[in-house]
């Protein structure tokens, strides 16, 4: 699809002119070429944004752009990885609707210095953004989800249902809620995902879809049970900013399940405490022997029905 | 979006359990971890098919699915890239419509011996399959746009016009018309792309918007002029195939504007004469110091006016 190219190359080349020293051919052939030094590993992940599914019909495709773009650097953050480059797929209904989604992505990408590698443009009848990035990890030392342990305590970075909230009152018709920009604004965390991996952290997952159905990963790649304790979920900063406006039950319910937090959950064992502490992170449960997820109030299990998004169903 | 991912764990994993050497973690996690050996490079492309764009919307799902990602494999060919890993990012109407797409998209990844590293799947108004397929080639060595240069020969690899002929025979209602199978079956051709980058080659494209038009690219990218031998054109089998069913004006104007071919193009120095011919490559035409692409006959320019496929006109 060579000439839809073009336009991207058009849109996109000039605003974006960061090139990653290892690439060796960039934006404009069949394929981008990169040379990985022989310490580290390249780290891929792809990501689909659709218009009315990942983001309201009636937000600005601009903003639409940024979040794809920075939603898939969450989950290079995940891996501890340092960001490096983005291939795009845009489908857009027109060429008025390529342009507005190419200043959010063009956007996030001078802001994070990733380089635009490739892409593909074409004309369809939904507005979606897929992004595939790509970053680099020293070898061996990617965080994944099959590496957590009985013992581990799991920890918090970032926000957790402000951005459910936010998704929330734009549906409610509210444009001046408080909560707005956090659903319409990703901080992708890779800074603190890098750090997490420099100081030996070697479990860790991004919160896309909710907390406890994103640890539910954790939970069975890693064959660990994991009790989250709700007092270390009221402590949290997210907590008292939801229930200045929420009643507990349903800040609960945002901050559990909303999902779209790319917030950073990684566990760790109690040597890692202080480093932990230090960089902001919040303790808000244990990994266990058994199975499952599990909720916990004063050591007793609570039920709770609680999920996150799921296409399909 | 973890939880579309599981879909795809579920459809696809099971059923695509090869895994590259270079992997060290794979698909089921925020991203795939490959370590590339430090005499080759890592090659990447992302190519994106909507249904009632790049496929008719009477034509099965599965043969959309192989075909998206023969179409990747392609940018790969052109390249000379070894194909090794395949992220998806798949849009469905619903539940069936992915589980059909799946079927294709599997029996290319088992044929091609690639790795499924990665993807993400959503429920979206279309149908549409964003493949990014990433391969290995020695450092330094892979095809470009930008290598040709004035006294090279243009060499094609592969059919012309015969899938374009056969998507018209499908819009046509001609379900038996013989050459509806070339529009279906994509035959990426990265064997031959990595035997001529061994050769030495070092400028190709593969022809995915129409031969004149994709040639238009090496010719900016090479700043050289390009003259296509009608002659040559017409000696081809493609042209004797297409002949036996439509007239020499439209048998050419499949040829040179039809897309979807998947076909190579290089250019390469007489020394290369040889090899080429060996290999099966046709000669089509010569580069000059001039810019532009022209149509000759008997050494005269010919008007044309045959253009490829474009998005957003």
């Amino acid at each position: 699809m060579n000439q839809e190219f073009d336009a991207i190359t058009h849109l996109f080349q000039a605003r974006t002119p960061f090139r990653h020293p290892t690439t060796t051919l960039g934006n404009g052939d069949d394929a981008s070429v990169h040379h990985i030094p022989e310490n580290m590993e390249v780290v891929i992940s792809t990501d689909t944004a659709v218009e009315g599914v990942h983001w309201p019909k009636d937000m600005s495709l601009g903003i639409a752009g940024s979040r794809a773009i920075n939603a898939a650097l969450s989950d290079l953050a995940a891996m501890g990885a340092t960001p490096a480059w983005v291939w795009l797929a845009i489908s857009a209904k027109d060429k008025p609707s390529l342009s507005q989604m190419s200043r959010g992505i063009v956007q996030a990408c001078v802001t994070h210095h990733i380089e635009l590698a490739g892409g593909d443009t074409v004309n369809a009848v939904v507005n979606s953004i897929t992004v595939t990035v790509g970053g680099l990890v020293p070898k061996g030392a990617a965080m994944r989800r099959n590496a957590a342990i009985p013992g581990d305590k799991v920890w918090i970075l970032g926000d957790l249902g402000l951005s459910a909230a936010g998704l929330q009152q734009w549906l409610q018709n509210k444009p001046s809620g408080r909560f707005i920009s956090h659903f319409q604004t990703i901080t992708p965390l890779y800074k603190q995902g890098i750090a997490l991996r420099e100081m030996g952290i070697q479990s860790c997952i991004d919160i896309s879809d909710g907390l406890l159905q994103d640890l539910n990963h954790i939970s069975q790649a890693s064959q660990v049970g994991i009790d989250i304790d709700i007092h270390l979920i009221q402590k949290l900063d997210s907590y008292q900013n939801l229930t200045s406006e929420l009643n507990a039950e349903n800040a609960l319910k945002m901050m559990l399940g909303g999902g779209e937090d790319y917030a950073l959950c990684c566990t760790a064992p109690d040597t890692k405490h202080h480093l932990l502490t230090k960089l902001g992170a919040k303790h808000i449960g244990c990994c266990n022997k058994g199975s499952g997820v599990q909720l916990v109030q004063h050591g007793t299990m609570m039920d709770y029905n609680i999920k996150g998004y799921d296409h399909f169903d």
